[in-house]
């Protein structure tokens, strides 16, 4: 293994061996930070500013510096930057470039600052541009639930709790109440955001630093709204991506649920929708397979996310104050549980947008499983029967029909009478599946009315987020 | 076994046989929701004061029902109702016992709800009260750091990055970085609460109900500010329960962490504090030893608390809606991790508030590890010597001070004369531990004005944040 | 708060003050390590022989104390044992009694011990009762599980991939997927039983003694088969405690994969089986529904059993050597995962040895979703057709059926030759559905005889194990 | 996006649209699955092998696949052979590119099996290969903690428990207790290895096939000591992959510990050992530093492998039988817990085998701390004072020691006797440092011959593993 004499020149005063290959790799994030670099350059460009303005550096070695960083930037966008694993990390990689094109200027810009502020600096813009980028996507799969409710608005399918048939409800409400996980999943992905706009620049490495930053300064030209007032907590808080994490796991566990349920209902025997070929893949041995790849992928991606923000809980506890080199796994884990989210929300989009849903089917399985049987029992108590006791009438009622094979719409007044005296002939009504669910117009039931005022505040609420997000 | 003639006759019309004692003690929540009991009567007391207003029940009954409420409530205030588990959760213990007490008007209470929108209303009221009350520990702990960071002002101790010394800073300074974390986790408490506070009563078991409701009234009654826009996701969202689960796992974390530091510094080698013998044990067979045993405790108990939270989300991974049993199991876990939590913040503050800060070892551990050393190469920079240049040269100076056993405190101009020319008499001021610490006064820094802005920005959070509380 | 004037007297002499009340009761193991109180005196009597057999103590001592120890362990069973939180822990509890008893001999058991090893002593032979009971459960629900197995051979049920219609298996066939799991579980147990088997005792605080203790008698004496090699290890590894749990995660996990199924086929969609009502359970509500609230239970009870995993993985890292107190939070997830384990396996072989098999609606269901396909590939390779030319003939006839509303039961010989030549007549018995099962016939296939030979593998594998238990 | 053709090709007959560049690139494993590459073509080979001599394929087209795949292995290793994202997973890559250069009797290759088993039998291989590796990795730490205990024989440092000095201990005890702990990691990952070396293919897509295969050829050629006895368990078990990462992760535990102990040691308090420069790194800012930043990786890097785990458990949990997409998902967690283990034990050994060990520092520690106490407690004990009396007794020494700033080494006999007439002369024996180390010679003690015993001990398993190893 030959030795690495770059960084014996970087910090290697006070050492007397160069580390090797395998510990340099093994140390190095070069790989997981270098899509970093954006950020990376914007913050040494505030800095540099910021040093011009107060009077730290000249006016002639900013001027360099700028130019200088401009030209690495295009240079990476253009795909013409060559990243070396001697670099150690992004903020090497771009700072020894910047020296080796405009000599000791170059070496000016750390001037009062450290990696350990730098690297926070980064991070956190990154995160805020990565929970905007997802809260962008909640939206987008927010605003197709709202479409596929609309779309399908007075389909009535069987609700379930227990997974055992309960009450029938409109497919509408159903994705419904997926919009509001996803409406606070947003909001939790905007606390994130807000957690990691919080500027750590001028903390240098644990103490601060005495030269005259002007902290705000840069803090304005990054768009950061505020500072935090302690450097040891600037330099070791990883706060923010547990935040952010713990949104994007939430999120996941929602995902989960939905794509469980678009599951169940691609199956012969629930047969509810009908993913889109685009969303499904065949078998390589059996040719009458058409398997929900990707709803099963998206819940089986869960338990990755989840893994991840495990991962950061445990990276962090016991750790002493202030900056330890274990905050280097901090990134990877975040960047696995924002990409994936990325692909899910996508995905869901997709499938829930393209899916053909099934209403003969959907309708049907709401005449099984007894699910009048609640309005039946609330019929009786109208008739004054306590509900304990039209509950339990009710109940006898269905297993008998259950032995016959009948369903509850089959029986004549006759059939009822038997079980209850009070049993009249507007009984049959309480049956009738359509009604069963339009009379439940409490707000936030599945009544049409409701559904429809609640369609309406969800709309509203998507209007208010899509406006708030723009102001990111 | 016998079994049980109880529930046959609560929901059993359909059952023809009763459940037996296994499967009833397995499936019982009682042992875990009853300490719920104050709020799922406050929840029956304002569903009956609608179901009034609204002429749902008669009046007659529902005085009865709310007097009778009320007895049940002085009865386990006062410790003299007996809790049976054949009454599987709280609701059913507390409604058999109503209508055991006044009978058939007691089975009209359940009018218009369910056991799934009733015990996710108790659990919402609960976490309301448990994230209200951790806020208010939150807030004796910070106030604890700042009185400490105010009566120790101006002790030194080293600053440390990697465990090694890095940088003196003030003792206060490193007691102010904990304030800021536990402000954080302040604020995800609040979070919780708010995340709680929305009211699901009137979802009925999933899709609403025909009984003509006012969800408003009842959210007022209970002092919800919001109302569940869609009853499948009141009845199966648990979100409010992960976020306070969360906000106690990171600040779980945070008390790790500094757990571990009090540990550390309890050390014979550290010496920084001395614990007080009320928080210390000893041991059984080593005379001599005093141990930071509490700190041990609150380090080792962040495990169960994330372990909790991986529990809750495990739980709800792949669950379809909307009500599911699997939901009972969200209970046990939250209330542990409030209970540990609120226990830790207690020993904590009370350790802290307790230690002995030993200021002399503090300062003779700055005076070590050659602290020093960034001012050093500041000072070249300010001679005009590149950074990187100065920083090479003062590295090579501690190298050669380490072989020989000196500190910086101990060189002569002359000494430092042979490793660069820049240096001169005044480079001397440059190795004050006491100069290095008060020059750091950019905003955030540990020099001391730097600290007596940020004491008074803490205070001033601490004053806000003492406000808010008590509008919850 | 008054102070506790007991532990000044048991470790005190270095200590100037007594613990309080609220720091006593966050320090004590009591409540929870008082069910290791059969191991402890076990350990204590083996102890004190050791001792006297190698003169330490005067056999009167030992004799006074053996009996002692036994007069405690029979009020203990007798329910008359007074347990006292200022006793911290069960070593505690005991020993003062045993003090209080006796007099000054019982202050001598602890010769050459430590609480450190004396607790690790006990934590072993409890995971070595805790394996072996839960083993018995195993081998219960293994045997349950052939019973079934064998009572309905031949039924035909659909077998899934990707919850899809794949190919039609027998219903055993699935029943004994689930015995190889747990036998997979029967051994991690065993494993976790093996690594549990080795004695701390005579590791004293964390260095060993200078008494002339006898390790292997004691180990003798207590059953164990191996002595920890190193005093430092055996009072701070907790491997045996990560075994264990990882044992129960995995099996919790496996009886998540089995209640999902039963929930599945439970459902009005499925109805491949009825629950037992004794395994069900009413809504308050809803008088038709029966849950299968049990099966629910199992599956959501697998998120607390993984986090009591994860938390006893927190708590261990980074712990130095040797015992620190963060261990004493060993116990209670390892408890609550033992328990749950034991409730979820009984609960699942109850259910699983009552429920209703519908034959009828799983061989309907296996006549739909074109089963048969691909063996009906395999028939046109049989003709020659390369297999994957074969798969798309038979992919397009399934598409075609699909539009029509046919299965492929329905074609005629006419129908399949208008998709290839090759089909011929006895085609027709490529889609028998009996035969389609009863020609996988390679070993582990889910033909007849591989089945059948299938369970008499499984009936010698449980019979095994059985023998194994037995010798434990 | 432009559609996918090929995939249409593969399963297509019942598709009408095909996937597009988003799903077809989120559905991948390839990027993942193609490091298996080496095992899905010794798998293939062995399946041809076996479909020749049961005579299911002709002979020429099994020379014609066998020197295909051959060619195809020969190209991949010479890193010639062009992954393409269309080809899904590595199986598809490489049949498609075997069909490609020999035609259709590539297209024969599938016959009687599935992509299930298939990468069911790619992932046991290759898990076989990882912990026969890891295992490796382990062998050889564990050799560097042998020759360091050896090296080091005689130094004599502080023991802990709670990070407070409790007794002295030879260093090499505190190294080989970590040896004991990487022996029962080397025990848990030979048992992934076992767990691993089971055959599923044979057991096609779930059921079995009708070819009539030969397993026990396959597993004999592929070297597989057993074969899956139930093919829907074949195509769906991940319980090796559990086991192996699991035993990644408590190995990350252990680890985690003594990389603490290391970052420790190398403080400027404690001073026990100086990493080599070659583990350490310095700082961009502070001229001095001189960080240990490779332990601190190895330690933060636990977190992700944790995570890994709890990732896998996520995924499997509730997941019905047979095969689901979700378990796609099973191999990159499991792959990085792999390599971060194979860095992390490659790291450690050659910082244990470089670490220079501070003998002066280690014994001036050993005089603090009043590590004698027990034996002077002990001595007590032995002049037949009780042993809670003497604790207290030595109690108050520490403390009154504690006060006047003394250590127990300079005290003399009359010193003594003020606190406890039973002290004499020889008293003084009991507290030199080396005689209490040297007289603790019960087994698994710290005392000179028992640790000269147990490394002897810790030699033989050595071999005896070594030995293991290579049978595999």
């Amino acid at each position: 293994m030959e030795p690495n004499s770059k960084h014996k020149a970087l910090w290697g005063g006070r050492f007397e061996k160069s580390p090797e290959r395998f510990t340099q790799e093994f140390g190095a994030s070069l790989p997981v930070d270098k899509r970093m670099w954006r950020g990376d350059i914007k913050g040494s460009i505030a800095h540099a500013h910021m040093l011009d303005a107060q009077g730290i550096l000249s006016h002639e070695d900013v001027v360099a510096i700028v130019d200088g960083l401009e030209k690495i930037k295009a240079e990476i966008d253009a795909g013409e930057f060559e990243f070396d694993i001697n670099d150690e990390d992004i903020h090497m990689a771009i700072e020894s470039k910047l020296i080796a094109d405009i000599g000791e200027a170059g070496g000016r810009l750390h001037t009062g600052r450290s990696r350990n502020d730098q690297v926070a600096t980064d991070t956190h813009l990154y995160i805020k541009r990565l929970s905007h980028v997802l809260a962008g996507h909640l939206l987008e799969l927010r605003l197709t639930l709202i479409d596929v409710a609309r779309k399908n608005f007075g389909v009535v399918m069987p609700g379930y709790t227990h997974m055992q048939k309960a009450q029938p409800i409109l497919f509408s409400h159903h994705m419904l109440a997926y919009y509001w996980m996803f409406s606070r999943d947003f909001k939790r992905m905007t606390n994130a955001f807000e957690a990691a706009d919080i500027l750590p620049l001028g903390s240098a490495a644990l103490a601060g630093t005495t030269y005259p930053l002007d902290r705000s300064f840069v803090a304005d030209e990054l768009g950061f709204s505020r500072i935090y007032p302690n450097s040891l907590d600037a330099v070791s808080d990883r706060d923010f991506l547990l935040d952010f994490t713990y949104a994007c796991s939430v999120c996941m566990i929602h995902l989960s649920r939905l794509a469980e349920e678009l599951i169940l209902w691609s199956t012969d025997e629930f047969g509810f929708i009908t993913m889109d070929d685009s969303y499904s893949t065949g078998s390589s041995i059996m040719p009458q397979k058409k398997n929900p790849d990707f709803a099963e992928l998206v819940r089986g991606k869960t338990g990755r996310v989840v893994g991840d923000l495990m991962g950061l809980l445990v990276m962090l506890k016991s750790l002493p104050l202030a900056y330890n080199k274990d905050m280097q796994e901090d990134k990877e884990g975040v960047f696995d549980a924002a990409d994936t989210l990325e692909d899910c929300l996508r995905c869901m989009t997709g499938m829930i947008s393209t899916m053909r849903v099934n209403e003969g089917r959907m309708r049907q399985g709401s005449l099984g499983g007894f699910m009048a049987a609640t309005d039946l029992a609330d019929y009786l108590v109208g008739k004054g029967v306590p509900f304990r006791r039209a509950h339990e009438i009710v109940g006898e009622l269905v297993l008998s029909c259950e032995k016959e094979g009948r369903t509850l719409q089959s029986l004549t007044v006759e059939d009822l009478h038997a079980h209850s005296d009070y049993f009249k002939e507007d009984a049959l009504e309480a049956v009738d599946i359509d009604k069963v669910v339009s009379k439940r117009t409490t707000v936030g039931g599945t009544g049409h009315s409701a559904v429809e005022n609640q369609l309406e505040e969800a709309e509203a609420l998507y209007n208010l987020d899509t406006e708030l997000l723009s102001t990111f």
